[in-house]
């Protein structure tokens, strides 16, 4: 077994340690998050980071991929009371893609049988927020999105443009019992995944980033893909993809799981394909069924669902530029064409539901007709798919499923808030995860860019978690450094939206970094930043000894230039003259002084809606 | 000499070359643009897209570095007979900060003497312009802009929200020559810069970028500038600015312009500090004169001058986070300061209109006060200054100088748009010439991306020209792989403010490209792109044999999994039907039909202003 063990990265962040929040209503909650530690002589207290990358970074665990995390949700779900266990599903062969011998990923060593929902019984979040209970994953939400803040005893500085988000200044379980009631959050927490860390995607709440993983027929194998999604989370992935296509897709979606303390989401209908020897004519309900069981009891968090690919929207996407671009929107097209019939997918999803509901497995109502180009852009296929995910969303929440909305895509920045309106209007507010969007198609090899910055523009508009996009898009499976380099660009424009949305949490790092900055404590400014290996190497690239990283220059401007050490000259001048002294005598000559209360005039104005 | 020559990166882009558009007002106009060609079996003509890279990029064409490039408008500004050839400032010791022996750079070999303008003239282009002349370089920058596009025939489509700026269909010289007769847009070119290629920066034009280079005290040479200036045009930087710091400045900067195809930038100060030991309080009001006139005599096209630094502003930055983070404006506060007088470039401002008004050097009026962090973004310091620009426009334009004005900094999304209101307000609609801006600090080594976004939504906005920003911001200083990506970063952010913009040259490039990717034409994708090198690697990594770039599918999703090979399947399925059989099939059974004509009504609305 050791030959194929992934081996993973382990071990804390620079400056920066573990620590765990316990819970107030529930006993037993450890809600996890990250303390950077400053230099001493800044006298700063440490700032606290939210943190998706689970035990890997906690030097007090050892963790063992062969072992699996430790299923701390595992009590809580069996307290409801409302789950059974049962035989589950047992592996056959073509849920691997027909490979044997060698070519076959091992199984991961630990079998649990799965639970599910006893008979009638819904075992969702959103069940349980509208019944009025606040489960531990409410609660253990709720402390995380804090980050240890106590507004109550702290008056936050609200500085944004929310466009009519209810950001609240602090989060309590009630507020987060409330938003997943009304179906604008949702806390994708399979009953089977009892190692995943509850979080929260909501427009209301800290603007989340996933990343895919999954190899391809192509490329890539278990040991790689674990890596990547110890590697995603480390670096701040709060879910993770699953998308694999290539052979394995079971065992190796188990290794990933039972590792993995962030949800794991799929597209079910991969796998399906894959179970039909690649013929997607051979598709039926039953085949999908079958596959959606496996996976539910394996642990999938959340599902992509294409059920919005109808039969009579197909034709409106003959004339586009590049039709299709959606792995499943295409797979689904195709067999409606074939068959001459409407999707199955759409036709059975109320019985998609009954098994969603059973194991509480989030829908993440697939964008099958998103555009793939500008010229495409908001274009009829698009929006007609939205209205049926729209029209799908109800039929969800009557059965009591969660649901969020997927998105595109490519679109030009002037027709990027269109999108979000239009979503917000026709799907009942459900949290809308889009694709980037890309803001233009000509940058292949850049698209982790083109895209954030659409991503940070709608991300800004409300929505709730941004799909990442790396910079292999378009030209290949993304590597282990490809993975790493989409995720920080995710994080920058997730952080930017929560920066611009007045997110009472955000400005604390990039205040204490500047703080940092402005004080050459390098190794603090690389330590709070998002990428500490990263900044420290571009830094010792031309200045690498360690008395450099107390010298108040760098190599862009040298000792002479730079314009904070020159800055603090200037403080030190100011504070010696005082300002008051300086204020008159500057008023000897009259018309150069500007005196400080009409300084005060001229103020920060009130931030502008664009 | 030969062990000093720079080796500089020539030949023409993959699939390229370089075309010359002639002129009808005067002849003798070589308008240079490059043509992307794809392959035949595409049945499409050339794209035809903006090329700043200058002749190195000709296959026609023999550089060389020890000889510079043609002098292609020494010809037009003579004709004028309002210049006059004089003598010339000799170079002295302190130009090239005291260096001696075999660590001076050598002189570059050619020496011509400079040219001014004859007494009382102003030989500016937007003196020429309120005149009623339209001079060669306003038909060169038309013809440029057009990337050979006739509106007259073609109907453009124009889908954007441009936020009242007035770009047109066709742009003719009548309309260059209006821009910059009403300060909204300038051609910086200094008469004595005869070898820079007209190029236009305004609002109402193409979005353009600007690359930073120079050495500093701690690293870099002449040869290395060089080359980053070649390297940057190639990518796409339509100026350059040597923001050089350390030694040899007057040298270095002599090869940069004699071999710079685009215009070039200085922030004059920067040497002047030089000229005194780099004591900022030394500086005077006669040195920095003296060194307006030397790189004026040189060919600098702009000069960054921070005369909005004044005194009574500079107690509104002590309790800054990261109190003044500009070079120039940290310099200037310090001299007020330490002499506790008015800044000598604003007293002395009229002079130095005089002096840019008899080379035509345009001003780029300095942001010496931008914030450097979230924190301090649109505070009272930044817009004082900005005020103070919008009152030395006025003067700089009654001397018929050409300005531009600078702009932040780090400014939050919801706060940018206020930047370009307050600017477009207060400065007559002088072009803005941003740094970003950075939309969150927490990111250093990703400082490119944290800015292209806010670069992207201000180019959107209106701003004229984006300075781009380096992985290496705020870390040290840019080497040329640097260099590389943060063109290509703002190149994304130009091009996608362009499209939103509505543009109607920038879209072409987008469908093209997007045909390409559709049709698996992958050697056409990756000509097309910004970086075709790198689109290339990129795919090769997983799929390098030949065979593999006519293959309909990449190791993204494999053969079976190809969305877009898919779309291909169905799309001849939907004609093998006929979308009127498929039509009559469907509406068998009602509901299942939506008629194309209600489809209709579905389809893209208005692009709406978020």
């Amino acid at each position: 077994m050791n030959i194929h063990t992934p081996k993973v990265t382990v071990g804390a962040l620079p400056a920066s340690r573990k620590i765990y929040k316990p819970g107030t209503l529930h006993t037993g909650l450890r809600v996890p998050m990250r303390e950077i530690s400053v230099h001493p002589s800044a006298g700063e207290p440490p700032v606290t980071v939210y943190d998706s990358s689970g035990p890997y970074t906690d030097a007090g665990v050892e963790t063992s991929i062969e072992r699996g995390l430790s299923r701390l949700r595992q009590e809580w779900v069996e307290a409801r009371g409302d789950v059974e266990r049962y035989e589950g599903r047992l592996i056959r062969p073509e849920d691997n893609g027909f490979v044997s011998g060698d070519r076959l990923t091992p199984e991961f060593p630990v079998r649990n049988q799965p639970l599910r929902a006893k008979a009638g019984r819904a075992v969702t979040q959103l069940a349980y927020a509208r019944a009025g209970i606040v489960t531990p994953e409410m609660e253990f939400v709720a402390i995380r999105e804090n980050l240890g803040r106590e507004a109550l005893r702290v008056r936050l500085e609200r500085d944004g443009e929310s466009f009519g988000a209810a950001i609240p200044d602090y989060v309590t379980p009630e507020f987060v019992r409330d938003e997943v009631a009304l179906g604008r959050a949702i806390i994708p927490a399979n009953i089977n995944h009892p190692e995943s860390e509850p979080m929260i995607i909501g427009r209301n709440f800290l603007v989340k980033i996933n990343a895919n993983i999954g190899n391809s027929a192509v490329t890539s194998s278990m040991a790689e893909e674990v890596e990547k999604m110890v590697w995603a989370i480390r670096w701040g992935a709060d879910t993770v993809m699953d998308l694999s296509t290539g052979r394995n897709i079971h065992n190796i979606r188990d290794w990933i799981i039972r590792n993995a303390p962030v949800p794991i989401g799929t597209v079910p209908l991969y796998q399906a394909l894959e179970k039909v020897g690649g013929v997607a004519e051979d598709l039926s309900w039953e085949v999908f069924r079958d596959t959606l069981v496996e996976q539910a009891e394996q642990g999938v968090d959340y599902f992509t669902i294409h059920a919005g690919v109808r039969l009579p929207y197909i034709p409106l996407t003959v004339d586009r530029v590049t039709g299709i671009v959606s792995r499943g929107g295409s797979i689904m097209a195709k067999w409606c064409l074939y068959h001459h019939r409407e999707s199955f997918l759409y036709e059975h999803f109320e019985e998609i539901c009954d098994i969603c509901r059973a194991y509480d497995v989030s829908f993440s109502l697939g964008d099958g007709l998103r555009p793939g180009s500008i010229a495409d852009a908001n274009d009829a296929a698009q929006f007609a798919e939205l209205e049926t995910l729209g029209e799908l969303t109800k039929i969800a929440w009557a059965k009591d499923c969660q649901v969020m909305i997927e998105g595109p895509g490519h679109v030009p920045m002037h027709k990027i808030k269109a999108n979000m309106d239009k979503q917000l209007a026709v799907c009942g507010e459900a949290p809308f995860y889009t694709l980037g969007p890309l803001t233009t198609d000509i940058a292949p090899g850049y698209d982790h860019i083109t895209s954030g910055i659409g991503a940070a523009m709608i991300g800004w508009f409300g929505t709730a978690m941004l799909c990442y996009v790396t910079p292999k898009e378009h030209l290949g499976l993304p590597d282990r450094n490809d993975v790493k380099i989409g995720v920080i660009t995710y994080k920058i424009a997730a952080h930017a939206a929560d920066l611009a949305k007045g997110h009472p949490a955000a400005k604390v790092r990039d205040d204490a970094l500047s703080r940092a900055r402005f004080e050459f404590r390098w190794e603090d400014q690389f330590n709070l930043s998002l990428d500490p290996d990263t900044a420290r190497a571009f830094h010792d690239e031309t200045l690498p000894k360690e008395a450099h990283k107390v010298a108040h220059f760098c190599s862009m401007c040298g000792p002479k230039f730079c314009s904070m050490r020159i800055s603090h000259d200037i403080r030190a001048e100011a504070q010696k003259e005082g300002l008051a002294a300086m204020a008159e005598k500057f008023r000897i000559g009259g018309e150069l002084y500007m005196p400080l209360d009409q300084a005060e005039v001229a103020e920060t104005e009130p931030a502008n809606r664009p």
